[in-house]
């Protein structure tokens, strides 16, 4: 979607002294600089688009102070959400917000990332504790103070909160100190098939409505169900399809297993068989992983690109009943996928990059669906961030006295610009 | 603590375009201007120490856009958590956020207040999903756009989270969009006694690491117990004591019970007998919230502080029993309550304010146990927010470039220092 646009200089740093020392030279000579966690960005975040060094921090990749008694632990940007987890084997704890793609952690907490666990323990946003981050002229900041990881804090403005979703715009992420989650004692997963897409939907908003506390509650539809059927060679039913998750007690799971088979079968749902061994579910997830590469199996030799918006539950049945009927009206490929149970979900759009007719179809229907989140009450994005593609829309989405209170914001702590100039803003 | 320090003047507006004109009025005369909520606030918040306009905002009272199927509200300045709880009776859903004091919700988000119910459902800051703001100009700003209430999103710079716990220094929140929360099945409450301070708090940990989703878990030493007892008129044994509170299904309820059980007495505290009825721990909670009157009635003529550090779960244990001592050197009257399951605790220090000397003992010894909490990697403030009486400890919590950051977002969004001069840094 976005065309590909190359830095001047690549760097890898190995130790946060030289982030510093690299950026302060930036600095000094006015430098564009872009940080590069794992490239794992949907929104073109990595582009160049105004030359620069791209500082590619993955050779940093420390996993510092794991304290199992705090249920804490600092990783630097060399770390992903994957590496992180298989050091925590046998800890009992582990980290639970699951982009699907195996991305750095600090690269995560750069975009604001979330993904299937969301529902229940939340984005990047409640579970990153302190940053420390090298600011474009080099100094170094610990947006907690140095050191701390107090459960919560009532000092001074939340600089954690701000800097996670800045995507690399006011600072680099050196490390990130995150909140780690006890293991459940049991889990079960589960596939339920329902006669329609508002069914399914449905069924979602009753869940949660209910206060399940699901913890991966996941939809695709007909379309996507389908094309991971095939791809993972799993052979889906081609029906709109929940995906979900529980953890629990033993005992705690047992009523609520009994709780979202009530709400599958009274929305006409298929009452499914629960898979509590680990391979099976690794299975469901792996198939669940792979929706973004069996959609672009659609179409061989074709582009994706993937929407992103986010709204209320209560508009989630009708927004995603009028976008599929908009994808049909609009002659595109676009499965959906989504985190429903936050309201999120995602087209993903599969075209022919060389025809322009259709490039133009695909960028038409990605902001006619933003302008609908939008009038729902909901946002243009609700984990893939801005990056380049949806600056127009978060000035919709702010209004002006937003937008210029971000723009303050970013002129007070970069007022170069030198930091990833051109997104977000 | 605070010397009082009234405003020049006072201003009542009742709806949002009067409190537009008269900050644009006061920016033009470069007036201070100075957010009043109920004046609960502990850090001198509300005093105007440098004159200018104090804006009451307790008239503007509606409770707007109430969604029971998106689980939101959004209210004005003049709404307490009391009256949005009794106006969301019989709805089936409650805002858990309880800091004791009938607060108005706004002036909750300004500070970033939690309370007893955050270790299970989380402080203001979660919990706040938009918030209308007058900026110190006049203009109006929405954090996350005019009428919006997405569960998440990642579009721009996270500015619902800035304003949270900016203590009036960057806008007056003229609205907020809350998330509420079902209420549970079936709730149970305990007293547990302990035979030491360090027994209670090791079983708070306990029960955390085990992942006991308590939903209150508060400490009171024994000087504490002592107290509300002997105010509230139900004989709390004198001892170091937990209440606890569960909320869970019915069965979930059962499970967690025996769970906590286990804890207290694997600690050698004593076996608790539960009580689920409203009224029974409409008492319970009544005596706890009663703490600060019951410490003041120790010493009648006396006046009040009220400390807020926040350390890691881990280093609880050893803060607490050192702050014990510190206090019983010092010769001072502090009584301990906590939030332990957030690593929070306050003492509520009762001083003879005629008494230069022991005033002076009282700061002397808030500002050991701020550095105490500091070295153990906590923070100054949990809750309460810095005001006026925790900036230099904010100082040495942030280092230098933190604070530099926080004085350029300060100066980004209020150039000319008008909103609550003073305060916070
Ligand atoms: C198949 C697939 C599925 C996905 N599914 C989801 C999903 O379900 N939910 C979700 O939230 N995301 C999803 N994503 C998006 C992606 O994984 C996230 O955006 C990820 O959080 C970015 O991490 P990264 O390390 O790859 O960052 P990059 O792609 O390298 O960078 C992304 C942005 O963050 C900045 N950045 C990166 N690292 C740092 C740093 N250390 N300091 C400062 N700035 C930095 C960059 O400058 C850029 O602007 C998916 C991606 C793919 C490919
Ligand atoms: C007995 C007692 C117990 C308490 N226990 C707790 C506790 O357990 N946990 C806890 O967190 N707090 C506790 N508090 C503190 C208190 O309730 C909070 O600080 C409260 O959140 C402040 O709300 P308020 O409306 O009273 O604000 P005020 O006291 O009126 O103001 C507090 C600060 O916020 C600013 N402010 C207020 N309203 C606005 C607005 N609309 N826009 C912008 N700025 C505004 C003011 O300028 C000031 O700086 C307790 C207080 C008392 C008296």
């Amino acid at each position: 979607m976005h065309a590909c646009a190359p830095p001047d200089a690549v760097v890898w740093p190995r130790a946060v002294g030289q982030v510093q020392e690299l950026a302060a030279l930036c600095y000094r000579c006015r430098v564009p600089m872009v940080p590069f966690g794992t490239g794992t960005g949907l929104e073109g975040g990595v582009n160049a688009v105004q030359g620069g060094v791209c500082f590619d921090l993955s050779r940093m990749d420390a996993v510092a102070e794991l304290s199992l008694e705090d249920f804490s632990v600092a990783v630097e940007p060399g770390v992903t959400r994957k590496a992180l987890n298989s050091r925590l084997r046998g800890t009992g704890l582990w980290f639970p917000v699951d982009p699907g793609a195996d991305a750095s952690l600090c690269g995560m907490a750069a975009t604001g990332a979330s993904g299937t666990n969301a529902v229940r323990y939340g984005t990047m946003r409640p579970n990153v504790l302190n940053l420390r981050v090298v600011l474009p002229d080099g100094r170094l900041l610990h947006t907690a103070g140095a050191g701390r990881q107090a459960r919560k804090r009532a000092a001074g403005y939340d600089l954690t909160s701000l800097f996670v979703g800045s995507e690399g715009t006011l600072g680099f992420l050196t490390q990130a100190t995150l909140r780690l989650h006890p293991l459940p004692e049991a889990v079960a997963a589960t596939v339920a098939t329902f006669p329609s897409v508002r069914a399914a939907v449905a069924c979602t908003v009753q869940v949660l409505q209910a206060a399940v506390p699901v913890a991966r509650i996941e939809f695709l539809d007909e379309v996507m169900a389908d094309a991971c059927g095939r791809y993972s060679g799993t052979g889906l039913p081609v029906a709109p399809t929940l995906l979900l998750e529980l953890h629990g007690s033993r005992q705690g799971l047992a009523e609520q297993q009994r709780q979202a088979e009530e709400m599958v079968r009274l929305n006409g749902g298929s009452v499914p068989a629960w898979s509590e061994e680990p391979e099976e579910r690794g299975r469901l997830w792996a198939m669940r992983h792979s929706a973004w590469y069996a959609a672009l199996a659609l179409r061989p030799g074709c582009q994706g690109y993937s929407t992103d918006v986010c709204v209320p539950i209560s508009r989630l049945p009708d927004v995603v009943v009028e976008t599929q009927r908009d994808l049909r009206d609009s002659g595109l490929t676009g499965p959906m996928v989504g985190h429903v149970g936050d309201g999120n979900f995602h087209c993903l759009l599969v075209f022919d990059a060389r025809d322009p007719a259709e490039a133009q179809r695909v960028h038409a229907f990605a902001q006619r669906l933003g302008r609908r989140a939008l009038a729902a009450g909901g946002t243009c994005t609700g984990e893939h961030g801005v990056g380049l593609g949806k600056r127009a829309l978060l000035r919709e989405e702010l209004g002006p006295e937003g937008l210029d209170t971000l723009r303050r914001i970013k002129a007070a702590l970069d007022p170069h610009n030198l930091m990833n100039p051109g997104k977000v803003l």
